[in-house]
Order: C-alpha cells, then sequence, then structure tokens
C-alpha cells in the first residue's frame, strides 16, 4: 500500500536527472518515474505498430553449429500462453536461410498430369474461396535431446521447442488442383520452395485432396518470412519439413519425386536394418511446460501445472498427469475449443509438499493412441542403435528438487 | 515461366551495386536478385525475435487533433486474416498515452468491501488457475463517424477500426474475489488503471463474478503495452472503456462511484432529454472488408465477399449478405470454431456482373437480435439530435462503382 500511494522523493540527483530529460522531450521528465509510478506523467503517443513492452525478454533458441550459418531457432515454449504461438517466437527450420522475397514478382506454378497449368500470382490466389483454421506445423526432429545422453540443464523450449500452432488462412490445395484439372494418373504431388535450397517433398494425392492449404495469412497478417512468406503449404499434421515453405511450384506425378529431403534426409532406419521412407504423420505428444526445465518452485503449495499437447492424427481426447514418476494418473483439463491437429493447452491443479518428485504428462488422441513412455519408445525403435533421430514422441520427465529446482530426467 | 526460369542478366549497375553490398555482407551479394530470385543466393540467419517482411506495410490509423498527443489508433482490419487479430495492429485507445510499466514494481491491489484486502504482484497473480479465451473488445465510440455526414473515401478500418480479437490468457476476477472474500453487501466494484489519466470505471458485481479476467496474456505473449501491459481487465463484450488497462485496483463498492468516465463520458443522450448511463454491452454488428472503402475490383467475375461480425451478447448466430443495397439476403458462411464475445469471420461467394450496385451484412446473435439498419437506427435513437456518438451498430454499406471502385455510402 505504501508503495501504491508514497509521495515522491526527489534527490539532488533525480532532479538534476529531471531536468535533463525536460531538455530532451518535455513528455517524460523523469524517467524512472515512468516506469515505478507511470501515473505521473503523460505516456506515449499512439504508434502505427506496435512491440512488445521492453521488458519481455524471450526469445528463440538460435541453433546451428553444423553449418556456416545459424538454421534453425526453437520456440520458448515455456513462455507462452494460451494456444497460439505468437508469430514473432514461432521457430525456424531452413536449409539455406531465409529468402526475401518481394511478393508482386512471386510466382505459384502448377502442372504435370493437369489439364490448364497455370501460373499464379499472389492476387490470383488470394482471389480463390478461403479458409482458417489452427494448425500445429512439428520439425520431425523435434525433442530428438530426449533420445541420446541426458541433458538435465534443458528448457522446455529447448528440447521441444520445434512445434508451434498458428491460424493459418489460406486457399486449399483441392481448389487449386479442381482449378488446373488433375487427372486420374496422378498419383503423388512434388512441392518446391524458392529458397536456395530449392527444399522439395513428395505427398500422396489422397492427402492433397484432403487438407492441405496453400496459406498466404498466420495469426491474422501475412505468413511471416521464416514461415515461408509469402505463401507456404501447410500439411495439416505431417512433419514440417514437408509444409514447403516459400513456395514456388507444385507438379502432378504418377509416382513420388524420390528428392534428397526423402530419400537422404528424412527417412527413419529401422531395427531390421531398412529404412523407413514416408514417416509423415506426426504421432499424439504432449509435455508440461510449467514447471519444466531450468524454472525453480519459490515454495511448496498450490501451481497449475500447464502444458500442450497435439495430434497429427486429429483432436486430442485427454492429457493425464502424473506428479509421482508414472505411479499413478489424473485428468488434465483441456482449453477448449479442442481443435484437430493443433496445439491444446491443458492444465491441472496441484499442491506441492515440497518433497523431491517427478512430473509428466501423456496425451491420447481421438484415434485412441496414446504417448508412449520414453523407455518403451526407445525399445521398439532401437533409435539409440539404429541412429533414427526424429519422430520422437515419448514422455517428458521432469525432476523437480526439494529445493524446488526443476531439470529433465529420464524416468 | 520467363520469370520463373530466366538467366540473370548483369547490368553495369548491378555489378557495382552487388560490388558493394559485397563489401557489408558476404552472404548478400546482389540485393535486387535476392527478392525476385531468392534461390540463387542464401538468405538469412536465424534470429532470436522475429518481423513481419519488409514488404508488409499495412498499419493502423493514427487519429487525435483534438488532443496534444495522438490517444488514438485504428486497425487496418481490412488487411486481416482470419480472427485472430495481429497484436502489433491492435487498435488503441489511451486518454493520457501509453504508460511504459515496469512489471517488477508493478501491483494489484484489491480492497474495499472485502474480508481480506491484498496487494498482488504479477507473480502472485500468474501462480492462480488461469484461463485462455478468445474475446473483441471495441471502443463505444467504434463507428462514430457512420452517424453524421457521408466520409465516402473512408477504409473498414477507418470507420470500424476499433474493435479488434485476441486470445486473452489471466486469471478469473472471481477467483480473486473468493480469494480476498468480497462481502455480500458489495454490489460494484471500481477498476483503476495505472496511466496518467488514472482511468476508472464502476462494474456491477454479477459481471465481476460472470467472465470478467484479469489478463496478462494476449495471442501467446505478455499483453502488449497499448493494450494494458502487465495486466488488464477484459469485460467480455462490454465497452472498451472499461477494460481498464496497467489495472492497478480494484474496489468492491456498495454502489457505483461514479467516476468521470461514467457521467460526464462514457454517457448517451437519449431523445427524452434524459442521459442513459451505464450502456455496457457491443450490440451485434457487422461489416463487410472485402471488397470494402477505397478498394477497387479489377474487373467483373468471382469474388469471395470477407467480414467479420461479433456481439457481446454471446455468439454470433448467423449473417446475411446482400448485393442489391438490401433488397435480397442471403446466408454467409460462419468460419469455425464460432465463440462467443469474438470477431466471426464470414465468407460469401459472389459473382460480379460489372454493374453498379451496393454489398452489405447484418449479423444476428444468438439472443436473436438483429444488426439494424442505419436509418432505423437512427431514426429510433435520433442520434443526429441528441448527440449521441456512441453504440453505432448499424449496417454497413459498400457501393461498388462500374468501375469497380469501392466506396462507403449510406444505403
Amino acid at each position: 500500500m505504501a508503495g501504491e500511494r508514497k509521495e515522491p522523493h526527489f534527490s539532488r540527483r533525480d532532479v538534476l536527472r529531471g531536468a535533463l530529460a525536460g531538455a530532451v522531450s518535455s513528455l517524460h521528465y523523469r524517467s524512472v518515474s515512468a516506469q515505478t509510478e507511470p501515473w505521473r506523467i503523460p505516456g506515449h503517443v499512439a504508434r502505427p505498430y506496435g512491440s512488445r513492452s521492453k521488458f519481455e525478454s524471450a526469445v528463440r533458441y538460435v541453433v546451428g553449429a553444423r553449418y556456416p550459418v545459424p538454421w534453425a531457432s526453437y520456440s520458448p515454449i515455456e513462455a507462452f500462453y494460451g494456444a497460439v504461438t505468437p508469430s514473432s517466437l514461432h521457430f525456424e527450420r531452413h536449409h539455406n536461410g531465409v529468402p526475401d522475397i518481394a511478393p508482386d514478382s512471386h510466382r505459384l506454378l502448377v502442372g504435370g498430369l493437369v489439364d490448364r497449368p497455370r501460373i499464379f500470382t499472389l492476387d490470383d490466389l488470394k482471389r480463390f474461396p478461403s479458409v482458417s483454421r489452427m494448425h500445429f506445423i512439428e520439425c520431425a526432429g523435434n525433442s530428438t535431446d530426449c533420445i541420446g545422453g541426458l541433458k538435465p540443464d534443458a528448457t522446455a523450449g529447448q528440447l521441444h521447442g520445434l512445434s508451434c500452432s498458428s491460424e493459418w488462412t489460406g486457399v486449399l490445395l483441392s481448389t487449386l488442383m479442381r482449378e488446373v484439372g488433375v487427372r486420374t494418373t496422378a498419383t503423388w504431388m512434388i512441392a518446391e520452395g524458392a529458397d536456395a535450397a530449392l527444399l522439395d517433398r513428395s505427398i500422396p494425392i489422397e492427402k492433397c485432396w484432403d487438407d492441405i492449404l496453400v496459406a498466404y495469412g498466420q495469426n491474422g497478417e501475412a505468413v511471416r518470412p521464416e514461415q515461408g512468406y509469402p505463401i507456404r503449404l501447410v500439411v495439416a499434421g505431417w512433419e514440417g519439413n514437408i509444409n514447403i515453405k516459400w513456395l514456388r511450384r507444385l507438379e502432378f506425378l504418377d509416382r513420388p519425386a524420390m528428392t534428397r529431403e526423402e530419400t537422404v534426409k528424412y527417412v527413419d532406419p529401422m531395427p531390421d536394418g531398412t529404412v523407413r521412407q514416408f514417416s509423415f504423420v506426426m504421432e499424439a505428444k504432449s509435455l508440461i511446460t510449467f514447471p519444466s526445465g531450468m524454472q525453480r518452485l519459490p515454495d511448496r503449495g498450490f501451481y497449475e501445472i500447464q502444458g500442450i499437447a497435439w495430434s497429427g492424427r486429429g483432436r486430442i481426447s485427454r492429457v493425464e498427469v502424473s506428479t509421482d514418476a508414472g505411479r499413478t494418473w489424473q485428468l488434465a483439463e483441456l482449453q477448449g475449443p479442442v481443435l484437430p491437429k493443433t496445439h491444446t493447452r491443458f492444465r491441472f491443479p496441484w499442491v506441492w509438499n515440497g518433497q523431491e518428485t517427478v512430473i509428466q504428462s501423456r496425451a491420447t488422441d481421438e484415434t485412441g493412441y496414446r504417448q508412449p513412455p520414453r523407455a518403451v519408445l526407445l525399445k521398439v525403435r532401437r533409435q539409440e542403435v539404429t541412429g533414427m533421430s526424429q519422430h520422437f514422441n515419448g514422455i517428458q520427465s521432469w525432476h523437480i528438487g526439494a529445493d524446488g529446482q526443476v531439470r529433465n530426467t529420464y524416468a
């Protein structure tokens, strides 16, 4: 109360500082006061385009030691609220940098086994009927650091920050397919990006007719440069790599194109020595984002455990939380509306008794599939043997020490 | 195709420019090529915090001639996609500028007719159970320029840009009320902001127990400075002014506080000479954002008419579109999920025959209330006589000329 109501204290230093500030701007005569007693001085004027508070510091974890330039950034998912990922903090993954495309000169070529090949401008695409849908995009390599040696001091974002959800707006691919007259002989489509990697992937025709978007909108604005400006494919529920960014070409084929990204990369070695291609779907997954790695509970008492869950096969039907290392599980509350193939936030009330423990979450989707324990998943896939480094969706365990410190653990 | 595949043309000027750029950065050796042939050179590296493409130019319409500093900005709603308003383009309305509050020193005092008055830090508030909800916030003075003389050359945002929808995250006010033990004698609550206007408003206790949020999250990030950082009230469906930003005090009372903002301002003169206080709810409203003011249809043919609809009383149940100045109406498609008290996007397929016409939309909400024609609303309220300048929700009409030019009109 004292802090709320106290009279201002003017030291000699404050007065000098005030005089100096006054010479710069008559509106901001004492900068310290502006932050702690904002009601004493007028604030900023209206601005054409806003930005977050200078006191906010959450940033993406930029990685990429193996390449000449940083090639990815993980989202600080532990800092997010709700279900929408802020566009400025959406994870990045690119294979030769983020291009800076002028939208007026950008074109989308649609050809191959079609009756009427077309080159579309951005204006052409926006003139078609549009849809908006919330969808997650998750890199196939997300959570890969959970397969091998334990990294106890990792945050939730450093481990699992390659999954984000946005409201995507665009034209359904099926609309464009009708426009160009895709032939019945077409069984696959290749999609190619305009970045310096010219990244390309093959997609089965059934998925093309189903729910793929050619998206130009992300969370109300144009798609961000790192997410594919001016247009990208949003292949709902499928691995991020196939959600081709900076989209420039769609070609319909009678077989997969067998590109580098689906033969040498983004394939999964199997325990029997073979290699699995086309592991498209991202299976049901969840993790607790609060409390999570490198956070600290200040004292015993009430906390709301929170996290996110998603499935490439549809809606999340339930999330269970364990606060005793998996011995017992209880239902968490899901934030509604629960939509298919997008992040669903879950919340679970918990009273921490101050003792060391391990907390976990596990998601079940509407197909009945339940996220597996890490050890079970690794045993089936033998990932440590095969070197399979993708599509890890095992249960995440957080160890909470008696001092409240939260660390990554393998339970 | 030529544009897609052509070999680079190196003019002497390009080479010189390239050499100059090379001196600055070895990664960007020809800036023209980067924009039109992005696949020829590596792109940008990953960044900690992203921003929109430099080719995107939508900004808020900053207004405020009547005050020493710009006191408001209207959102360019005609540039948005989907249902989520991008936070950087959310409208602003402030009464003495936007404060720059340091969150660590910010406090929320909750007192008055309560058993256990408390001062909460931001960390205290975040420790309570949280909820996330999509809600619109609309200034009571939105669309006021539609009451008087016609402004034919206004955009949708210049007329109606004081309404935006975000995913708000925070603690329910009712949770805090139970925490402090609000007494049964309390019938109203006053909420006060920490800005230099110390803006304060009274809210009936029934609404306080219902669905008000003390919000610290907006679209996944912290609430933006212009929207009340670090905390604001989100009073679902009620006029913007009462959604107190930069919230510092909640006090429970046995009567309304009769502040300046609910006696001199934000009251509505009635035709019988009295003045109506506490016009809280924003009634059902809609408008077409494409095609809308100052846009131009390039030619006859297919267009998807789009717009937004919302109601402070709940869900939008239907939106009808007329393309013949109100003579006939047809159902538009609503973007799902349709949620209460938030923007709902509607879409309507239309073939323009190239002739002059007027297009309109009208919304009906789940209470059965239907948005009235402008003339009917003005006749009932006699706003031009009384000077009532707020809560205008009449039907918006756009005139389309034979040349495709779209203008604001009174139909």
